[in-house]
Order: C-alpha cells, then structure tokens, then sequence
C-alpha cells in the first residue's frame, strides 16, 4: 500500500473504530497506526478498575481485541473487512498504573486469517511494567459490512 | 460448603464483584450464582456496540473474564482469592440480539489452579443463539488481596 | 450429507488421516467418526510417556490436533481441504491409565472456519477419568492440497 | 543460579527430559538450553508428517509442549517440578523443510505460574520460516514427582 493509500486507510480507522460505541464509553484512544501496528490505550479512572484497584482484565481483553483486529486491518486488501475470530490473553503481572497501553503487531498476514500479537503494559511516572501478553486470529472476509443475521 | 455458607459467599460475590468501577459502567449484572456456576449479561444499548451495531467483542471477553473468574471464587476454599491467569475465546457468530449472556461453569475446581469453561449467548425475542465459546485457567491465591506493588 | 456419501467420507477419512506417518509411529486409531465428530487413542506403551509414567503432553495435543481436524473434516463441503489453524488446550489431571481417548465435536461449522471442542480422558478398568480439554479452529480451504511451498 | 548450579541443572534436563520415551520416539533432541531458555528439533523423516508431506501438527505441539515447559523449568527454584498446565498455539505457514525447531523463552517466571512463548520454525538449506507461534503456562508445583493417583 502507497503512502497516501495508508494516510486514507488510517484516517477511516480513526473514523470507524475510534467512534464505535464502546471506544468511547470505555474511553480508548488509538495511539498510533502503521502497516502493522496498532496501539491503543486508556487512562486510569475508577470505572475501568475492579475491586483491588487494578484496571478490571475486561479493559486488558477490550484493548486486545480492538488493536489486534485493528493491527490486521492496516494490511488487509482493498474491500475487505477483518473480524475477530479468536484470542488468547494471559495476565503477567497487576495492572497497576496511570494507563495501560495495549500494543499489537501482525505476525503473518494473510489472504484469509492473519495472525496477530499483542502486549499490554502499565505506565506509571513513564515506565512501562508488562501486565499481559496475547495471541490473536483475525478473519479477513469479503464485503464491508457482514450480514448482521447470520 | 454448607447451605448458608454458601449464602455468606454469593452475598460476597454480589457485593465484591457487583460493586466493580468496570462492572458498573458496561452495565453488566450477576444474574446466577451458584457453586460452580456464575451467569452474568448486558442488555443492548448504543455504548456497548461496535461499528456493525453487533455487540463489542471487548464487551463478550469482558463477560467472559468476569464469569468465569467469580464461577472459580464459588468453588474456593476461606481465605483464598481468585485470580484470571489466562483465558482463550472463540468467536461463533455476530452478536446481535437484546441481551448478552455469559454463563461459566468450573469444569475442574483446583488447589491452584481452576479451569473454567464460557458460553456467550445473544438473546433475541426470548431464543438463544451461541455467539462465543471460552476456556480459562483461574489462580487460587493466599489472601484476601493481592500486593498491588507486585 | 446422505449416508452413502458420508460412507465414502469416512472411508477416506480413515484411509487419508490413518495412513498418516506419526499416526503409525504414535500408534494412534481413529475409533469413531460420524457427522461432526471424531474419536482417537492410544493404548498405554513406555514410548508415550513422559518422565512420570504418564501419557506426555505431546500425545495429549497431537490427539487433539488430529481429531478436532477430523471432526471438521466430516461436515466440510466436497473439494474442500481442512487445514489447523490453532487450538488451546487444558491439562486437568495426570494421564495416568491405559488408554488415553480424545473425543472431538464440532461446536460450530463454517464455510472458512469450524470451531471444534475436545475433551481428553485416561482409562482405566473401564473408567474415564477427564484428563485434557481444548477448543480449536479449522480453516476450511479449497483444493485437496495445499502447496507445499506456500 | 549460579553458573555451576545451572551445569548441574542443565545436565538433569537432558538426563531427565531427554530420557523421556515420547522424546526417543519422536528422534527429538534438545539443541540448548540456558536460564530462560530451551530449544529443541527434529530431522525430518516420513513417520513425523502427515498426508500432505509436512511435519504433523503434533510433532510442533509436542515440541512446544516439551520445549516451553523446560524453558520454564530453567528457572524455577530447587525441590520444584514444572508441568504444563495449558498452553495456545498458531500455525503460521506449511511445516516443509529438513528440520524443525521450536525456541522456547521465558516472558514471566513465577513462583506458581510461569508463562512461556515459543516459535517454531522449519529449516531449509540453512533458512529458518517461522510455521508456528505459542503461549503457555507453567505450573511450579512442590516436590520432584506429581502424585500419579490424582
């Protein structure tokens, strides 16, 4: 994909993602994109915390799952969509901080399923503590919308 | 666990997990708890969606971690917490309908260790249809809370 | 899928995965398979243990591996290939017995992807104990091989 | 660990894991090991593939099975044994090559639970393509042999 192809692409993912529902109500915002990657992080605030304080595991998952089928979404061919097929998390350490930055990378893209990794961190006074790490499936299909029925 | 026992730990479970910063912004609700079993759901609105007006996968793997984590806390000895170690989730179809339904079931309780399976159920008119499928791994831990410095 | 046709699936089933070089080295058969579903084992020898004396791991996934893909092989439409896309599985217990059976079944076909469970148990004097279990995906691709060189 | 103590520790690894019967088998060997790390590979030979002439996925679950739990028991403390409580893996491209090595690391040592990554990769004419990607968990349990009644 050209420069300018990627600059259109980027911004429909900032339209589209950046203003579904649940972004906004949990208050994420996509940090960076490039063919490849895609960060997105939240500040902390007590909504998003459980009972010990720590950002709640539901934040950890939300994060993954958007960056990564993000993430397989900076690569994907022209006209087509990518939905998340499967993943798998496992929590590292307590997700104590001022943010928690969620950073996904495609391992293999592909023409059906690409695979996509993820590490989240905490970060408190600028340093980064490695709270989860995850491994992700994403479906690459025809169309844009898929049929809300099925 | 005895009868009243029992009703001391789901009194716990609705205050602890129920009072939740996370819990209470995605508006989810314990709907059943009992030894071995935790069912909890979200009913439809714009703020859980994502960009199809399907539920957010974020919103499902949040059930999921929440389900099946306090499905665990059911089965675990006084004095003990439970921790999500990991969890892996399967997408099955889009989640459209009016409510979201997780129900986890312990398939093997553990000193340790608990593994615990999750089906996500989207309700529509009454009928269930299967939209995800998960298997999570739960640390039973000393302790009422972890060290938040960890 | 008419019965005779399901015959010649299960003929070539039998002829394709059983005529596999490490379900011959493993000692592996394919005990059952019907529409949506497979069973596979091994019977209890030193070469399939690990330290212990108990079934290795190995043979655990390798048994998951082939019978999820089986299972999915079963419903696939004609001229179609099954490839693993990836799985999870959970130790339960210590494989301990004679004969170690994993049964898989298709939670959901697709026409891209099936989404395939299986639970793993040990015999002994007839008795099942439940020793793994797992949740895998099966790309569902065209042609009846796949290159090689890809 | 000091660097005697992981001499010793090392040469149980291969006494121990090396002499396991699944390892003898499949022809696996352990290639290295050191604090946080295992690798481990196998030479291609017609009893280690499947219908389509590629390494079976149960040889690459096996390798990482075997591989991710010795990294982590690189690290664990003395009087401790490692089993593998579960683990996720992704095949990434064919299994075709001479060779195939799995490279297993240490994310997160822990007292209980260690998490482990791996690749797998395929050798041809001294080129390594990465065919698959894990994540595991470890459980560090006391005493040097697992109850086998359990």
């Amino acid at each position: 994909m050209s420069d300018p192809d990627f600059k259109v692409r980027e911004a429909m993912i900032h339209r589209i993602v950046g203003g579904q529902g649940f972004m906004k109500l949990v208050g994420a915002v996509i940090d960076h994109v490039s063919p490849g990657h895609c960060h997105m992080s939240v500040t902390k605030r007590p909504e998003l915390l459980q009972q010990f304080g720590m950002f709640h595991g539901g934040v950890t998952a939300f994060l993954i799952d958007n960056a990564t089928t993000t993430a397989a979404g900076t690569m994907m061919p022209e006209g087509k969509t990518c939905l998340t097929a499967e993943y798998k998390l496992n929590f590292l350490s307590p997700a104590v901080g001022e943010r928690l930055i969620c950073k996904a990378r495609v391992i293999k893209p592909g023409r059906a399923l690409s695979i996509v990794a993820a590490d989240v961190y905490c970060l408190t006074d600028g340093k980064e503590k490695h709270t989860a790490t995850a491994l992700a499936t994403i479906s690459i299909i025809d169309g844009a919308t898929p049929e809300p029925g099925k």
